[in-house]
């Protein structure tokens, strides 16, 4: 029997980063993840299995090695790199708060940017030169059109630092890919990735406020925040409020474990670039609405001013990765809100209540 | 008497950098230079003073601080900090080779956003928030319009790695001065600095084969190297070779100087983008013709194919620094050339050569 493939999923204990390693080790790959728990709970002494990856293991059955590590320690990386034979690299890893961003910009230009270079240049001494790069929608800037399929501009009208930084390091894998051939990567652009694995033992467990609509609205559901603000009520859209392409997060990380086969098989060869959305953009009273249909409860919501940088509507045309890799979105909004909803329900304070839970195995 | 102002130049060993800190000392200010060595050549045991650095002193009659680091180590750019209370700072250091950066992209990413990305976060620490960055005409990319204002779209078209360095820290920049009150940021685009003190004291020492034309003729000029090769004869201009904006490197500095005297009576506040150039462009062939004239030798050229990349003509308009900041360039392109010729015959293989002179005060 030949031996497994073995994957390095950077921010592995992060939210698409611990659905994403549900998925590989379903597909029969061994896994390293990585993680500085920049946006993930570690376990107790700050070094066990984080959380959310003890319940990957709970779910799939299947072990997982998990190493604590900071990306912008490049040493800490070739160590990593010493120790496994890795097939290809899925990087998560990065900071995503919008404003986040804004406020610290230093920051996430060190954190992301250099945490790339780090794992790029180390990939690149140990002869593996196969990624698939988690970027976003937010390259897109203010659309010039709908829906944005992958040859829209990029960059120009990027509206924040996180947004930059997603763009700057696409630009910088292409650079890659240009200086030498046998780079293999695949650049994701993410809509708006919700829901959570059916399972509800892992889903999204934002840190603070959340920043996103989805966990807002379920944290209003299940008692912790009175009351969902919704962003601007006065956009040319059907209803006023934002339009958005929701994801949900298990179609997602489905789409990476394709990207990663394609590669794997050598049928994905040089840089290309897809959009991982549905191809059909939701207001944010139809996601309030389809979850309050999904959980039986109300959700209050107060329509409050724009957020600068807001575009009233962005959704894909996702049509690309289904014609070249076979791919597409197959689950719905009801089923996004349902199993976010579970998730919520079954951890009302996300993965931190039940860090003691003994029967979680390690 | 107050003590004078201190200014942290970067890249200060250089060829930029060391000119520019002939005009610092002579305008009376305290510097200190910090250098990696990347452009520049260190000291006999690799610590003490550049050469380039001794050669300041001897022009100006003043001493100067010598600091061997690499920014990319931020520990040691905080320990640089504690040492000294600055002022300001002028940023020069950078990899700057369009070739290399095209076959060593993550070198460029790490090296110039890493250091800069360093030197901000201390910046910060220290609440020091006044910097002048050494930019790149490479930012406009292909133009659009000639000549090329500082409104001129940037980075849609940058054709290679070593620019889109200078366009994100750019950018990143603006994220920085828009993310907190109290910083004032200098971005100046250069066109093609070229020439040399006129002392022949310093000037440009390329390691390797030039990658600029200048430094090239000169070569030639001086026996190193046999026939310049011009890089395409067929474009719409003049004579069917390039056109660029030449600047004499003190007339480029001379400009840092007066953006910095400006910052320090706080003249200019916020974030300000200005070109360094000197409205005109000259061919490849003028220039070989203005450099004959001056040095009185015969420059043998070839004529063969273009470097990837290259665009037909690039020139500034430099009008918005005069009005703003009252600096333009005065020295023409006679001047340039002579200064270029003087430095090179006095030194034909650059600073090495004179590494063992022992009368070049330390």
């Amino acid at each position: 029997m030949a031996p497994k493939q073995c994957i390095l999923v950077t921010g592995g204990a992060g939210y698409i980063g611990s659905h994403c390693i549900v998925e590989l080790l379903q597909a029969d790959y061994d896994v390293v993840a990585v993680d500085n728990f920049a946006n993930a709970q570690p376990g107790q002494d700050g070094y066990l299995m984080p959380e959310s990856l003890k319940r990957v293991s709970k779910i799939t059955g299947k072990p997982l090695q998990f190493v604590a590590c900071d990306l912008c320690d490049e040493d800490k990386v070739e160590e990593i790199f010493k120790q496994h034979k890795f097939d290809c690299v899925i990087h998560f890893a990065a900071l995503k708060a919008v404003a986040q961003s804004c406020a610290e910009p230093l920051q996430y230009y060190k954190n992301n940017m250099g945490s790339t270079v780090n794992l790029l240049n180390v990939m690149k001494k140990h002869n593996l030169r196969n990624i698939v790069f988690s970027s976003s929608a937010t390259v897109y800037g203010v659309p010039q059109y709908l829906p944005v399929d992958e040859n829209h501009p990029t960059g120009m009208t990027c509206t924040n630092p996180y947004g930059r930084t997603k763009y700057f390091i696409e630009e910088m894998l292409r650079d890659v890919h240009k200086s030498e051939p046998g780079w293999n990567i695949c650049l994701l652009r993410y809509f708006n990735p919700i829901g959570a694995h059916e399972s509800g033992y892992i889903g999204e467990d934002p840190q603070g406020e959340p920043n996103n609509l989805m966990p807002y609205i379920a944290q209003v559901a299940v008692g912790r925040r009175e009351c969902l603000k919704v962003f601007g009520g006065d956009f040319p859209t059907i209803d006023g409020t934002g339009v958005r392409d929701y994801i949900h997060v298990v179609d997602l990380v489905k789409g990476h474990v394709v990207a990663l086969q394609k590669i794997m098989r050598a049928e994905l060869n040089g840089l290309k670039v897809y959009n991982l959305g549905t191809s059909r953009g939701f207001s944010v009273l139809e996601v309030i609405k389809a979850f309050e249909d999904a959980a039986g409860v109300k959700i209050p919501y107060e329509i409050v001013g724009r957020r600068q940088g807001d575009v009233p509507s962005l959704y894909a045309d996702a049509s690309l990765i289904d014609r070249e890799l076979g791919w597409h979105a197959e689950r719905s909004l009801l089923k996004m809100c349902e199993d976010s909803w579970r998730w919520q329900q079954a951890n009302p304070e996300g993965y931190v209540s039940k860090r003691s839970v003994s029967s979680v195995p390690q």
